[in-house]
C-alpha cells in the first residue's frame, strides 16, 4: 500500500512531480499556502472567519518547514510535487521544491481538501461525475462573500457535483462528518441563487454533464483562500500547484467527525 | 422570551451583573478572552491547535469591540455582568464594564462553551448532575497536553458529568453536533487514564454524586485557555470573570453541525 510518506518522498527525491489524486488512497491531502510573518495574522483570521472554504489542518511555526500535527517527518519545502511562488499577486515560478525560496519569516498554512469527502461518498456509492468523466472538479465564483480579514476579502468559491436528490441528501448526510474539509454542502439547485450564470461555464476547472433528474450541488471549495491571496497581492507567496497537493500521514478516518 | 440583546443590554445599563446559566435559553453563550495585538497570534494559532478546549466563534479587529459575527450590536466593553483584568499573571480588578481599561491594541477572542451542548442534552432527556444538584461543574486539569503555539502551552482542562452508559452514547451523538461548543467527550471511565487523581476533588467548580451505575464522562472545558493564559503571564488580559458569559445572538441551533 502506498502511504502519504511514499509520496513525499518520491517528491523529495525528485522522482515524482505529478498531480496526486487518486495517490496514496484514504491518506489526507491538503492544500498549501505560505506567506511571509507579517501576513500571517490576516491569513489565520481568514481562515477562522470562513471555516467552510478554508477549514485550516495546520499551521507552522515562522521559518519552520515541518507540519507537526499533519506528518512530523515531512518537510514542506521539498515534499509537494509541484509548487507556484507569487510576488504581488502574479505568478513567477513553479518548481518542485522551494529550498532556495525558503525564509526564517515563512509561515505555512495547510487547509482540507475535497478528497477526502469524495472518498466517502465514493465508498458510500454516491458518484462523483468529474471523476467518472475523468475531469477536474468544475468550481465557481459566487455572489456569496467571505467575511473580511485584514486585507483578505473576497467571493466564496464553490465545486460542483450533480447528483440525484437520494444521492444529495446522502452526501449531506456523509459531508457533514468531516468539517475540515469544507463540511456538507453550501447550496443546491439553482446556480443563479448564489450568482453563477451558467453551470456549464466553470471560472475554474472543467464543466461537467448534468444528466435529466439531477441537481447541482455546491461545495466550499479550497481556490477560495488562494483566490484571496490573489486579490491581496502580498509581496511573496507560495502555494501548491494546482493539483499537486501536500499528502499528510493523517487518514480520512482521522478527520471524520473532527 | 428574554433575548441576548435582552441580557446584553441590562448588562450595559448596569441594572445586571449576575451569573448568566439559564439566561436567555437557547442563545449561544460564549467565554471572553482579550489580548493586546502583539499575544494574539499565539493565542489564536493556540485556539486552532486545540479546537475541542477552543472552538473560537468570533475574532475582532485590534480595537474593535464589536463581535460582527455572533452579535453586530453589541459592545464587549460594557454588555457583560463582570470582567476580569489580569496584569503579569495576577488578578488586579473585576470590574462591570471596561471602558476605561480599553486599547487601541485589543484583540477580543470569543470561545465556545458547553452551556450549547447542555440545553442539546437536557432537551434529549440527559440528566445534567451538576444542574440537579445546584452546582458549578468539576472541571479537573488532565495529563493530556494541548499543543503549543508560541508563549501558550499548558494540560487540557476537561469538565465531567456523570452518565449512565446508554446516557454517555446518547450524548456522545448529541454533543458530535456541536463541534463549537467543545463536541463530542474526550474521555469516558476511569479518571486516572488521563491524569486525574480523585474525581471527588476537582481543581475547578465543585464535586457532584457518581451513583452506582454511572460512569464519568469527560469534556474538553472552556477553563483550558483561560489557564494556558494565566500561565503565560501576559503583561495585560481581560476575560470575563466565572460563569458571566457573553451571551450572543446566535441560536444554539445555529452551532448545530457548524
Amino acid at each position: 500500500m502506498i502511504t502519504g510518506a511514499d509520496v513525499r518522498l518520491a517528491c523529495r527525491s525528485g522522482s515524482f512531480a505529478g498531480p496526486t489524486p487518486g495517490l496514496a488512497p484514504g491518506f489526507v491531502q491538503a492544500n498549501l499556502v505560505i506567506l511571509p510573518q507579517d501576513w500571517a495574522w490576516d491569513f489565520l483570521l481568514f481562515c477562522q472567519r470562513n471555516p467552510r472554504p478554508c477549514p485550516l489542518l495546520d499551521v507552522t511555526e515562522p521559518g519552520d518547514p515541518v507540519p507537526h500535527a499533519l506528518a512530523p517527518a515531512a518537510d514542506l519545502r521539498t515534499d509537494l510535487p509541484a509548487y507556484r511562488v507569487w510576488e504581488n499577486g502574479e505568478l513567477v515560478d513553479e518548481p518542485t521544491d522551494i529550498v532556495r525560496r525558503w525564509r526564517s519569516d515563512l509561515v505555512s498554512f495547510l487547509v482540507g481538501c475535497s478528497f477526502t469527502f469524495e472518498n466517502a461518498l465514493a465508498a458510500a456509492g454516491v458518484p462523483i461525475r468529474h471523476i467518472e468523466e475523468s475531469r477536474n472538479v468544475p468550481m465557481y465564483r459566487t455572489n456569496v462573500p467571505c467575511r473580511e480579514a485584514g486585507r483578505f476579502r473576497g467571493p466564496m468559491v464553490v465545486s460542483m457535483r450533480p447528483l440525484t436528490p437520494g444521492h444529495a441528501l446522502a452526501a449531506t448526510r456523509i459531508c457533514s462528518r468531516f468539517p475540515r474539509a469544507h463540511g456538507a454542502p453550501v447550496h443546491l439547485g439553482d446556480p443563479a441563487a448564489i450568482g453563477i450564470a451558467d453551470a456549464a461555464r466553470p471560472d475554474f476547472g472543467d464543466a461537467v454533464t448534468i444528466r435529466p433528474g439531477e441537481v447541482p450541488v455546491f461545495w466550499a471549495c479550497g481556490v477560495t483562500p488562494q483566490a484571496a491571496l490573489m486579490e491581496a497581492k502580498p509581496p511573496f507567496a507560495i502555494t501548491h500547484k494546482p493539483g499537486h497537493m501536500f499528502v499528510t500521514d493523517l487518514t480520512d478516518t482521522d478527520l471524520d467527525g473532527e
